[in-house]
């Protein structure tokens, strides 16, 4: 193998430690050998999405943030708020691979997965922020040959994500949906899953520019948060679609009971029956899959009895809908790769600019249509 | 009829007008004729319950309140903010009768209901605030000889939704639970239920004085909020009964949180296995059902991704248990009218002292403990 660390690679890891700490550095890891049905990914792509900032970041405080070492050697620190590490007790002590999902070229393969062997490949599943990573042959998604590595580094939870949303609301009785901070990669692939499927679609952004977007992409329904008449829109946009289920990577603050209230008032002025101090008999779910706002989330209970809020986990999707569903959605994702499922990074860092106090804090702002792309083999 | 209105019977009627006043008063209405399935009953005995409480004065504000008129002619009205007429509006201009459950005596009958002619039988179904009320004959639940209407008065919102939460933890598999304001009269009819069924209850209370109400009842599990060691206190009775469902009567301020976050790290605790930052797999749920804070529902979120919020309401749970079921139930509620179901009341008033802005006040406090009853029949 072209590697220059002798039957070593380099993996990201994060540890908490007992002193209140949080360490990044890159371990070497010896290469590991694959199995008769495993396969070796070089791995070439591999996003930070929201959901690896918690494992990667967690709560540490960045203005704290520390750097020492360079080159393959460079560690990063930062404290954790004492009030805080109640929320990483769980993990204190043990040094943890990140990265859920990437991409790359198979480099060696089992007696069982030979015909794997050069293809381009996208793996989920923990330890990708790494330069190697063994996997099943089995879980591995066979990209089509036009696609690269950066092609199919999002392969799993945006896409996966984006078709569960659509799966639930079919699986909840549901006909219309309505999805938050939805001018992200997330948000641009649901507009054309719904564009396509014939699914209407309440977006809720943040700004007139990032409605441009959407509407660039045929969006129909775009409701801007930061507009005086947020309330209204949203409301008129609910009565036109019949939306009464919402996902929402939010979180914090009053968004989420905002849009239960929406769908309340819609679901009465439709009804149009007598008063009932219950509220109308629509059933109302928002489920929070993100946490883009920290902050508590903020519920007035102005929406009757009918509602339920929760939180929305990919996984559990998964497991709901089980393995042939699954390797469907997987399925459609690789043959509408460069279409539906595109993603859009704006930088593409390696491993040791991962751990670059300034480089951290760019991607730890979560900015929509800033995201972060890490090649671990970058210049190598 | 020993009646002195001629023909007609007094019934409590709530009015919210155009220019923003609530008003209350006590309409002449024809006591009506039974047909041949139904009842007339001779309404001697209802309560006051929180849910009656929306309906009859919802957002008014009592410091504004005005009395004109006496006995029969009396008339209450108070302001009701501009902010809130919204919620409201269906209601505007609706002159509605009040009441939700009651008991009484039937005094004429149709002619398939004959049998009932003597009989105490408890009604549900609004319009209880009256002298009499009509009823269908299969509709009434008859209680036993022995049973007074002030026995009977509150034979249905109370036990009923105490036993919809057992069910309802039973429906979705989960085997221990979780009350808030325990100590209110359907909180010590749960504790008995609990004790019956060998359900374990954890019962959230805000004094020592209501603990040590629980703890005569024979109670296991009372965990004080007003206490300083509270979440650890609460943490420890999850994990000694496992609940992971909890019904909550406060709905503001952040006890319903709190509760997710004591399942969530009794679960955690009970797991030992890997961390996960999107928490444990156990499902925790939380169903508001009443509004004893009407402030804001404030979720922190620190209880990882598999947790559901959401309104609890005795109708829909006994839509989806069925007819068979609810008959069980009520017939339940009747054989231990005087042990499991008894209720306890501070005042008896009559409708014409239910209009009292003074008594008002009294009964819109909603404190547990103290619980009205309003006999229409009072010394008439």
């Amino acid at each position: 193998m072209a590697d220059g660390n002798q039957g070593l690679g380099l993996q990201l890891r994060s540890l908490v430690t007992t002193d209140g700490d949080l360490e990044l550095s890159l371990a070497k890891v010896p290469i590991p050998k694959p199995g008769a049905d495993e396969i070796l990914v070089r791995v070439e792509a591999t996003p930070i999405n929201p959901s690896d900032l918690g494992l990667l970041i967690g709560p540490a405080d960045l203005s704290t943030a520390k750097m020492t070492g360079e080159g393959d050697e460079v560690a990063f620190s930062a404290r954790i708020p004492p009030q805080l590490m109640r929320m990483v007790a769980g993990r204190v002590g043990q040094s943890l691979a990140v990265g859920n999902e990437g991409a790359g070229v198979v480099i060696e393969a089992g007696s069982e997965a030979q015909h794997l062997v050069g293809k381009t490949v996208a793996v989920l599943g923990g330890a990708m922020y790494a330069q190697y990573r063994l996997a099943k042959a089995a879980d591995a998604l066979v990209v089509h040959d036009d696609a690269t590595p950066k092609d199919a580094a999002s392969c799993f939870v945006n896409p996966l994500t984006a078709l569960g949303m659509v799966g639930t609301m079919r699986m909840e009785g549901h006909t219309a949906l309505v999805h938050t901070a939805a001018a992200s990669n997330l948000g641009q692939m649901l507009v054309k899953i719904c564009l396509q499927d014939g699914v209407d679609l309440v977006n809720i952004v943040r700004s007139p520019a990032q409605t441009a977007i959407l509407k660039g992409l045929g969006a129909k329904y775009v409701v801007d948060s930061s507009a005086p008449t947020f309330m209204d829109d949203l409301i008129a946009a609910l009565s036109a679609t019949g939306a009464t289920i919402a996902f929402d990577a939010i979180g914090g603050g009053k968004l989420a009971g905002q849009i239960l209230t929406g769908m309340e008032v819609a679901a009465v002025q439709k009804g149009g029956g007598a008063f009932s101090r219950y509220g109308s008999t629509t059933y109302k779910q928002v489920y929070i899959y993100g946490g883009l706002d920290t902050g508590p989330t903020e519920l007035n209970r102005a929406f009757g009895m009918q509602w339920g809020l929760g939180g929305f986990l990919l996984t559990y999707f998964l497991q709901k809908v089980g393995p042939v569903e699954t390797a469907k959605l997987r399925q459609r994702v690789a043959d509408e790769l460069k279409t539906t499922f595109a993603s859009h990074y704006s930088a593409e860092i390696s491993l040791t600019e991962a751990l670059q106090p300034d480089v951290i804090a760019a991607y730890n702002k979560k900015t929509t249509g800033e995201k972060y792309l890490i090649n671990p083999n970058k210049g190598r």
